[in-house]
């Protein structure tokens, strides 16, 4: 296998910027590009959950991922989400990404029919990784919506027989003793990209070295203080920042979620995503009242 | 609301042929077609669950159904699923439906992201229905797939006062006390589908008088023969030819679902469906001699 | 195996009378028994779900069936609910059943623990059986409340080479087609209990001919009503009784459930139950004013 | 509320020795609480899940308990665990405790009936703690065995107002965000006791200072080292250990969990534990050849 650069640090799952008819808002994403710059985030993960990417189209998918690029210039990871219920959509997805400069691709597994077995997962992720021969590619797993609960340490050593540039996985699902795991699989063959921010100081207690998380767009400091902290063994100070995380995502649960309560903070921390397409309920004017308050109750604006 | 013609009888959710590689083998809905007027089916719900809608392009789908309203030439009604995560092409295929000649519109629920509420289940569905507005819309329910588990009695009622061609629902569940609430409620406004072939003499016995299922593809004289005995209050008759549709929907679950499985039946009878798309594991030439042979002992093929 | 009674049309799962203070009201039994007899009930399962059997004691569930079994004086049968996650309680209180002339014993699977296999599970029911070899032993299938889900008729085919008296199953779960294969299995060897109310033709559709539920404590004509309409195919009828049973059973849910909504049911209609032990809630004043309300539109107390 | 001594470290919830009748080894206990000396081990937390409690009796919880007090004589703490779905049981369980000179009591939720709030969660347990008022009491929560899925952060703060001796929660889930959240719950008022094993660093990191687990009994070596080296902030030696301590729980997975996997570790480390009561089956003979081979590929007896 192809020796890939490690990813390390916070990669931001990227919110799609709607206007408020529900089409893609294109013009945001060079100043929301210039943010990740400012915050110290080595990566993006475009078109994922927080992108909404089930309710985006093909061609809406293709457009998001060659603006970031473009915005990017280089000074941060790009990794294109191809994942898709449709195989061959995907495939063309990931031939995109490969074109258009993505730095790598990632894919969840398809969840409305679920692959019955790691060789059907591997059977479907096949081509997709082929169509971008050159990039790392990452599993996607996240269970709690998919529904998909397959072995991800099976997945990983199997799937590297038949899919050359599988790089790793990033793991969004409570199971950290699997993640442990994968984590140490044949010698820390694999990436494991940490995917849930309120325990990202499980996941490094375990040895990830890096995260893809939503709240990362809006709270960068928080987790790059984490990051430093558990570097220096500082667990006292990283659990300090951890609970200052914990305090964030619940108030986004509270507003329905990373992705509505998630883009809700983006409109107030000035970069305008807007509102989510549905099912994702319309944010009303007195929940932004309600939210401002509640992060400003839990210190998110400084002291 | 206007006063729809009642659905009555079977409706066979189709599967979607393709060539062993997958491409759709769309000569073959001639034939089928033919098929579905001499085993005396009622109509067709294309490009469901059966269909394999969600590893289907928006311009696939399309296509299959043009096929099949052309091959059924007014002998049974065509029903087109339209439903899909993304809200934007559900509208699409509405409307394309419509323009096509479809006799109706059905859509499930998105699945990815859940609607919170029967009011965003409304939201969502609303602009769908209204691409179509001179077509009946069915809800179709079914939450093993999709995981949203709303009231469908609430969404009935609150739906219809915002969605006037709302019709009824296609009930793929085993609520059946739900399923009988449905059936009766504001006086059998509304149409319920029977959707769970196996169990058809329970919503027989709840008052539904018409059913979707994949089953009916390939038994259909089981089927109807259940239809018959029940409305002659012939129990003991509709409860032996259920029990055959139990036999059978054991052998298809033995061979990975009403999907794949039936698949493969429909290939044994004669309509070239091929194999279904990833994930969905193809069926292997072992299987299809274990699974004639299953069949044999079920008495599939006549005494 | 030995060729036992057939059990038929209605078994009542009774409620355990209680003091305000939560001690076993006993002398409540005599008058819930003569209740029994006028309403034309068949029998009743004694320390069920709807019993509370596990907030009971092993001398308290000992004495309740002594007192039942006095009250019965043999004018309807008697079952015995034996179960318990403690194996070794199951079979004293099964030896007891025998002992004190219970018709026949029942026992739900240990839900803490679960069986890993039907093996297992037969391994568990084989003494709790054997302590009472003389009397019909039914399996009380019951997954929403133990979460085992192995397969039924595996276990009567299986169970039955073990345990001799293994005479059938109280089938309280919504997987109806495998409720009608356990009724036709083995032509009929088994006796299938159907165990959901709401959903009553359902089971006579698919060949049950007796049930055991907790509305017919309270509500015996509306199901005596439906057993004689299916049994002269007579759907209308059973179809419309059937809808006053749903309409009951939405309130009962409304209220917290069969246990906790029924007992408050009895006691509005003489038969002083109290109220449940925790963890279910005491029901307050307020609530039995809601609760005669809400029966009386649905036209619980006759019209 | 009064101050309780803060609980540190590791507390192993003990094996309940069995002859290979079932019935239970009380001669044992002396032994096993020699070993829990020479372990270095904090306390024991008897009759829990690993104990077996709902499958022992009454009577036989109270003699377990008695002759751990007896040998562990004052060297480590001894929790009594008095859940049960039965609270009339559980509250002669804690009185029966306090009396004989146990530490602390701890108790599972209800799981068969749920309770449907926190304030009926603490409705149940108030008279269970308050029979041993003098005692620490622990939630022991654990979702995955009970389904009692409530706010623990909402019971502990509720509960406090309601039950004086509420100490804390033994936290067996794996939604490391509440608890860190119930870590941090005013300044720290409650003693969080982490539940799960393999990912005890993950718990160290959030802030957690002790730890209740069954492998502790026959690995304490590797969890003395985790919590040693996360004190000393040395993450990478905390992470070796804990990847051992994954290794030792995906074997004991192998043979079926912790408790039937568990208890026939310790029969070959030399605490004749015995075989588990069903529904847990019985461990065969070849399968010790295969765990001991299993064992010793992980190093478990070291290198």
């Amino acid at each position: 296998m192809k020796n890939y650069q490690k990813l390390k640090g916070l990669v931001a799952a990227t919110f799609t910027p709607m206007y408020p008819n529900g089409d893609i808002h294109y013009a945001v994403i060079g100043q929301y590009a210039q943010h990740i710059v400012d915050s110290g985030i080595s990566g993006v993960f475009v078109c994922g959950t927080t992108g909404e990417f089930t309710s985006l189209t093909t061609e809406e998918r293709k457009q998001i991922l060659e603006h970031w690029v473009k915005a990017a210039r280089g000074r941060f990871k790009v990794i294109a989400h191809v994942g898709s219920d449709n195989q061959r959509e995907s495939v063309k997805l990931s031939r995109h990404a490969a074109e258009t400069g993505a730095w790598g691709v990632g894919s969840i597994a398809p969840g409305f029919f679920k692959p019955a077995s790691v060789r059907d997962l591997i059977g479907f992720f096949k081509p997709v990784a082929a169509a971008a021969p050159e990039l790392p590619f990452y599993y996607y797993n996240m269970p709690s919506m998919t529904g998909v609960s397959l072995s991800v340490a099976q997945f990983l050593q199997e799937g590297k027989q038949e899919i050359p540039n599988l790089a790793g996985v990033k793991y969004t699902h409570n199971n950290l003793m699997e993640m442990g795991d994968c984590i140490h699989l044949d010698d820390g063959a694999f990436e494991v990209l940490h995917g849930y921010d309120e325990m990202l100081v499980c996941g490094l207690a375990l040895g990830a070295v890096a995260g893809v998380g939503s709240t990362y767009n809006y709270s960068p400091s928080v987790y790059l203080n984490i990051m430093k902290a558990m570097e220096e063994g500082d667990l006292a100070s990283a659990r300090a920042f951890q609970m200052q995380s914990i305090e964030i995502v619940k108030v986004i649960i509270k507003y329905g979620g990373g992705v509505r309560g998630g883009k809700a903070i983006m409109n107030l921390i000035g970069i305008e995503c807007g509102g989510c397409r549905l099912p994702i309920a319309p944010f009303e004017k007195e929940e932004y009242d309600s939210l401002r308050k509640d992060l400003k109750e839990i210190g998110f604006w400084g002291k």
